[in-house]
């Protein structure tokens, strides 16, 4: 696919994807509806104020979910619908669109609604009702296990035969390039000391958890559980996330129930949001199809390809120095997909709504430096050494952590952007 | 203090209560705000635009918070605003108002606003954001970590150093006479089996939890920690909640996350909000209160009484039969208060948001039925009788729990009124 508009050949935002966001800008003051394309993001709400959807009669009678500060009102339409507006975008942008009057021969329009990336402000895409976090890695789960059980009990017996997860905290989360303090919490200095006695510090062990997530776009309500034959019509479409973790105030507080504070000081999120059917060109086998078939009803998908290629990678860059690619992994390193994940969180009748958000849990590969967190890398003892010479166990202040994913070849990728995030200092408090 | 319209000596409702939810009725079909006064519910909307809060000038420039179908725009005007309206309505109610033509002397507004609660359906009484879960019962922790572990080794080590908790779902929180599907989920039917294999099956093992809520108030920022000495004044009110449990799934899913689809079906709230300034003067000391001194600063209360001293109690009513008392306990029997609790969360810089539900676990005593959940009472093998002489380990189908709570005395109480949810039968599923 080519468009009239030019692409960067290493832009994520090729024609064949057009993902939506929420954006700003020095003259757009109130937050509204668009799609990436290039490096230009395109209006939806002036471009369909000015009659752009004037060739989709569909859209017609919901034009007004573009002026809106969340695409929670155009997920909700439905999956037909987010079909046919991706479509209907990507014949306008086109080489050779039948529409040409609509944009491509129309410089007053382009003026207007195609702004460079550059000057745009992105937000929040969805307003997010519940945030649950899934543990759907399953190299990730083997390989916390190791550290904390040995290879032979690294999988909990659960782990084959549902998606573990938990719920999370929706408050806090935030787009891409929002700086976070590192938090203050309990900490355990002495795990061996007897009576164990809590320190208040701030976090010496923050690290990162590779992730995508997707958001809910249709509800379902309380007591009706989706079929799995259903669920992939009620995910709106996929993010990339960054889950924060702050592994010594974990270590210390999530017996019996979880982790709780230290996850809840931040989660990051890429702003633009890939419609599942934008990743359809790459479906793949998840890992271990054969234990899908050993799964209950419930979770049991036709569709043997559950997964997506999509290869991921972290970069770290210190206050001051250059980046270092510290790890590449891919999304095909999910045991269970979305679809299996949404039928779960619902078959005991919970229901979800649109905006709500659910994260696979930390993607890692199974060789070294594919991992999703440093926690897996290092152990807290193997440092990463960066491109300075300089060395981490976990996350110093000033780091900035940059993750990125992209599907497909040069010049057609389907991508995220980058999922950034800085670590200030922790506040320092006077109480 | 006396009201110059009937109250009857038992109501939750005194006027020394006036809390406040959100209704609606076979007229006011736009859901508004209210308290609950006696019998009656006074409509704020109807009272507010008839000139009810003309003698409280504070009060005037937001008046149309009483029209919203939530509180949540009245619950972020301050704890300041909300004590001069529940104590202005307070005078507008009393025998000896100095207001008379307000209300008691106007027969016309009376009718209009002054509604049987009888005739008024409850909703939720705010938009709930995020809602989390703490374990600050004492007792229940206890009772539980003896099932598991022994009396030995009871409570974990962390418990006395910081109230633990876990992120609960938010969706699913339901008001007071919703009735609520038994869960299907993941069962281990046979745990001593080898490998463990799971069946998909009902909950077997249906249990209610007995907790009390409170909704946030004022927001904090990321980043901004609220220190405990401001902590209560973040806080709107206090509700009566169900904390629905599924066991069974509970058991099989938790590891090493905490609960997840074994809560997530439904939980319980009361529809009317009792201020904290309603329950100020049933104060006491919390559970332990040396062990409050040894905890790290920024859990530390100035003040000793930092629990409330209220009576709650657990009523099962099978169906068609009568109902049976099967638990006593009181509010005072948390090891943690509510401005801990809300300190601990945002320490790592976690925003709260108005609206925001928090939990404070299981309210337990530590004698004979006094347990705030059926796995503490009967450890899955010592039933409960009922009134017709049927027996429960856990809960059946058709059965109804009814929770109350009420401090105070005769002709003064200041309560929670029913919390109420009946079991129906699992939803049966063609997939």
């Amino acid at each position: 696919m080519a468009s009239w508009l030019q692409i960067p050949k290493n832009s994520p935002f090729s024609l064949a994807n057009i993902p939506f966001g929420i954006i700003s800008s020095s003259k757009i003051t109130s937050p509204v509806a668009a799609i990436a394309i290039g490096d230009y993001a395109l209006n939806l709400s002036t471009f369909a104020s000015s009659g752009g959807f004037s060739q989709l009669p569909a859209i017609q009678p919901h034009l007004n979910v573009f002026s809106q500060p969340t695409l929670n009102a155009f997920a909700a339409l439905g999956r037909p619908v987010h079909r046919q507006v991706r479509e209907y975008i990507q014949k306008v942008l086109s080489t050779d669109t039948p529409f040409p009057q609509t944009l491509k021969d129309n410089v007053t329009l382009q003026k207007e609604a195609l702004l460079p990336l550059s000057e745009v402000t992105n937000h929040l895409p969805m307003q997010i009702g519940d945030y649950t976090d899934f543990y759907a890695g399953l190299n990730h789960a083997y390989n916390i296990g190791v550290l904390f059980r040995g290879p032979d009990n690294a999988l909990q017996p659960n782990y084959k035969h549902l998606p573990v997860a938990y719920h999370g905290r929706a408050s806090s989360v935030v787009t891409s390039g929002t700086p976070l303090h590192r938090p203050n919490g309990q900490i355990l200095a002495n795990p061996a000391a007897n009576p164990k006695l809590p320190t208040f510090s701030p976090c010496k062990k923050l690290d990162i958890e590779l992730e995508l997530a997707f958001f809910v776009s249709q509800p379902n309500d309380l007591g009706k559980p989706v079929p799995i034959s259903e669920a992939e019509d009620h995910i709106f479409g996929v993010v990339l996330m960054n889950d924060w973790s702050a592994r010594d105030i974990q270590a210390w507080e999530y017996i019996p129930l979880g982790p709780f504070n230290a996850k809840n000081f931040g989660t990051t999120i890429t702003p633009w949001v890939i419609l599942t059917d934008a990743l359809e060109p790459f479906r793949t086998s998840g890992l271990e199809p054969e234990n899908r078939d050993s799964l209950l009803p419930y979770l049991r998908e036709k569709r043997a390809e559950n997964a997506y290629d999509i290869p991921l990678e972290i970069e770290v860059t210190n206050a001051g120095g250059k980046p270092t690619l510290i790890s590449r992994s891919n999304a095909k390193n999910l045991l269970y997909s979305f679809p299996q994940m949404l039928a779960h969180h619902t078959i005991t009748g919970c229901n979800l709504n649109t905006g709500d958000l659910l994260g696979s849990g930390t993607i890692s590969g199974n060789e070294g430096q594919t991992q999703g967190s440093f926690l897996e890398q290092t152990n807290g003892k193997n440092p990463i050494k960066l491109a300075d010479g300089s060395e981490r166990l976990f996350l110093e202040d000033g780091d900035t952590v940059t993750l990125r994913g992209a599907a497909g070849t040069e010049g057609n990728y389907v991508g995220f952007g980058d999922c950034v995030g800085t670590i200030l200092p922790a506040v320092k408090l006077d109480f």
